[in-house]
C-alpha cells in the first residue's frame, strides 16, 4: 500500500493540509491520504481533516513513551521534527511519499511511488541539499529508529527536519540521479523571484509548489468576489497565481466544511 | 592538454581574471591558463594577462566571419554569449574548465579535469539548472558549430549563456550524477544569506566562490590598511570574508603589476 503523507502540528497548518488533500483528491490520486496531527489540532479541524484523509492520526512524541519520547526531553527544540520523523513508522505502507501541509498538488503525481528512498528535489539557496518539503520513503521501524538516534546524537544544522534529513541522507547530493526529483515537483514559491526568466521557461509544468518560508498562503486574506489577496503583504506576492489557486481551493472546497464544523461557533476563515 | 580557460570582454573584467587567474596559480595549478579576451580590453591589462595566463587569445566574433559571426548579425543581443562559447574552439586542449571571471579559486582544483562534458554545479534559484560559471567541457569544432546553431535558431532563455547552455545540454538534470559538480566549486556568494545554516555547514569546504549578480567585486572599493570593504554598499555584503578574499589578492598581486604597466599613465585600481 502507498499513502501520501503530511503533518500538521496546529489549525493553521491543519487548513494547509486540508487544501493539499483536496488537491492530491482533484487530480485524481489513486494513493491513500494520511495526516499526522498534533495533539493541539483542534476538533472541528479534525474532522474535516477526516473527511479529507483516509487516515487521520494523532501523534504526541511526548505521549509515546518510546525512543522518541526520550529524544525529545533532551532537545526539545527540535519537537516538530521528531513529530515529521514519525512518518517513518507508518509500516502499514510500503512506500509513501511525504508532503509538507504548505505544498500545493497543481497534477497528478502518483508517479513518484517509482521513486525510491529518499527521493526529493533540491533546495534552492544550497541546491545540494535536498529540501524536505516533497519526499519519497519507506516507513521502517528501524530506520526510524535510527534517524531519532542521528537526530539526539548530531542535532538539525538548521533546527528543523530538512538540516537532520540532509545529515542522515548525506549521499544524496552525488550518489543517484534518479533520487532527484526534478525541481517542478517542490517549486518553491520564492523561485519565481530568484531566477525568473527560468520560470517563464519551465514553471509552466510545475507538478507541486511549496509556498516555504516565513509567510504561508493562510497568512494572507482573501476576497473571494473579486479573487484577489488582500491584506498588509508584499505587493510582488499577492500576484502570485499559485498563491490565488491555493485561495480559491480553500475557499470554496475547505471553508464550507469548517463551516460545517464549526456551526454556531465563530470561525475565521481568511475570506473577506 | 588540459586548461582553464575564462573570458574578459572589458577591463573591468579583466580584473576579475586576473584574480581568478592568480588564485589558480597560488594553489599551483598544474594546468595550462588561457583567457579569451575582447578587442575592448586594453593594452596595459591585456600585457598584465600575459604575464598572469600561459595564452591570451583575442576573440571577435564581428571579425571572424565564420558560422558566429552570422550568427551574431542575427542575434546582436547575444555578443557576448557568442564570445564565450568561442572557448569551444580551443582545441589545442582536449579537456578544459571554463571559470567565469568573477569566481576565486579557494583551493586546488585541479580534479575537474576527471570529469566529463558538460559538469557544472546546480545554479541557486532554478537548481534544475547548472550554473555556467563553471563547467567542464570538451574543445570540438563540431560542438561549437552545433551550439551557434542551437542559439541562433532558439536563443537564450534567460538572454545569456547560461540560457543557452542550459538549452543545449538539457538531460544535465536528470542524466547523470557524475555531471553534478558540488556546490563548493561553485559557491553563489549570494547563498551564503539565503540559507545561512547550510553556509555555516558546509560554506567551510567552499573551493570556488562565484560573485553572481549585478554588483562585482570591483564595483566596491577597498582600504588596504585596514583590509575593508568601503564604498556606498550593502552593508551585509562587506562583512564578506570572499569579498575580502578578492580584494587582497587584487590590492597585493594584480594592483602592482597593472600600476607597472600603466606607467605614468593614471589608473584607478580602486584601493584608498
Ligand atoms: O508549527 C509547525 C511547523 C511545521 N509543521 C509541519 O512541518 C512542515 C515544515 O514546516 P514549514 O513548511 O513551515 O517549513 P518551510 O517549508 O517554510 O521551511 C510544515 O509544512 C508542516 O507540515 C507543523 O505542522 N507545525
Ligand atoms: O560584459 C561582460 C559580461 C560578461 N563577461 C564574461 O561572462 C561571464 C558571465 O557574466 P557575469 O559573471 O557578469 O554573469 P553572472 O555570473 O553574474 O550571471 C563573466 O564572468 C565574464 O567572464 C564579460 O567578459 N563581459
Ligand atoms: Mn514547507
Ligand atoms: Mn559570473
Amino acid at each position: 500500500m502507498a499513502a501520501f503523507v503530511t503533518l500538521a502540528t496546529n489549525d493553521s497548518y491543519a487548513r494547509g493540509a486540508m487544501v493539499l488533500g483536496k488537491s492530491l483528491r482533484n487530480h485524481n490520486t489513486s494513493k491513500k491520504l494520511v495526516a499526522l496531527i498534533g495533539p493541539q489540532v483542534s476538533e472541528p479541524s479534525k474532522s474535516v481533516l477526516e473527511r479529507i484523509f483516509d487516515e487521520v492520526k494523532v501523534v504526541d512524541v511526548l505521549d509515546s513513551g518510546d525512543t522518541a519520547h526520550l529524544a525529545m526531553m533532551k532537545r526539545p527544540d527540535l519537537g516538530v521534527t521528531f513529530t515529521k520523523l514519525h512518518c517513518w513508522t507508518l509500516t502499514d505502507y510500503s512506500k509513501c511519499v511525504f508532503m509538507d501541509a504548505d505544498t500545493l498538488v497543481l497534477s497528478n503525481i502518483d508517479e513518484l511511488f517509482d521513486r525510491e528512498e529518499l527521493s526529493a528535489a533540491p533546495d534552492p539557496g544550497w541546491p545540494d541539499c535536498f529540501n524536505s518539503g516533497v519526499f519519497v520513503f519507506c516507513p521502517s521501524m528501524e530506520t526510524h529508529g535510527k534517524l531519532i538516534q542521528y537526530c539526539t546524537e548530531h542535532g538539525s544544522f538548521d533546527g528543523g527536519d530538512q538540516g537532520v534529513l540532509n545529515g542522515f541522507f548525506d549521499n544524496w547530493a552525488t550518489a543517484d540521479i534518479s533520487k532527484h526529483l526534478p525541481f517542478i515537483y517542490n517549486l518553491s514559491s520564492i523561485s519565481i523571484y530568484t531566477y525568473l526568466p527560468a520560470f517563464k521557461q519551465y514553471g509552466g509544468h510545475a507538478k507541486v509548489v511549496h509556498f516555504l518560508g516565513k509567510t504561508k498562503p493562510w497568512s494572507y486574506k482573501f476576497d473571494p468576489r473579486s479573487q484577489q489577496i488582500t491584506g498588509s503583504v508584499h505587493d510582488a506576492d499577492t500576484h502570485s497565481t499559485f498563491l490565488v489557486d491555493w485561495w480559491i481551493l480553500y475557499s470554496s472546497a475547505v471553508v464550507p466544511m469548517m463551516q460545517q464544523q464549526y456551526g454556531d461557533q465563530p470561525f475565521h476563515s481568511g475570506c473577506e
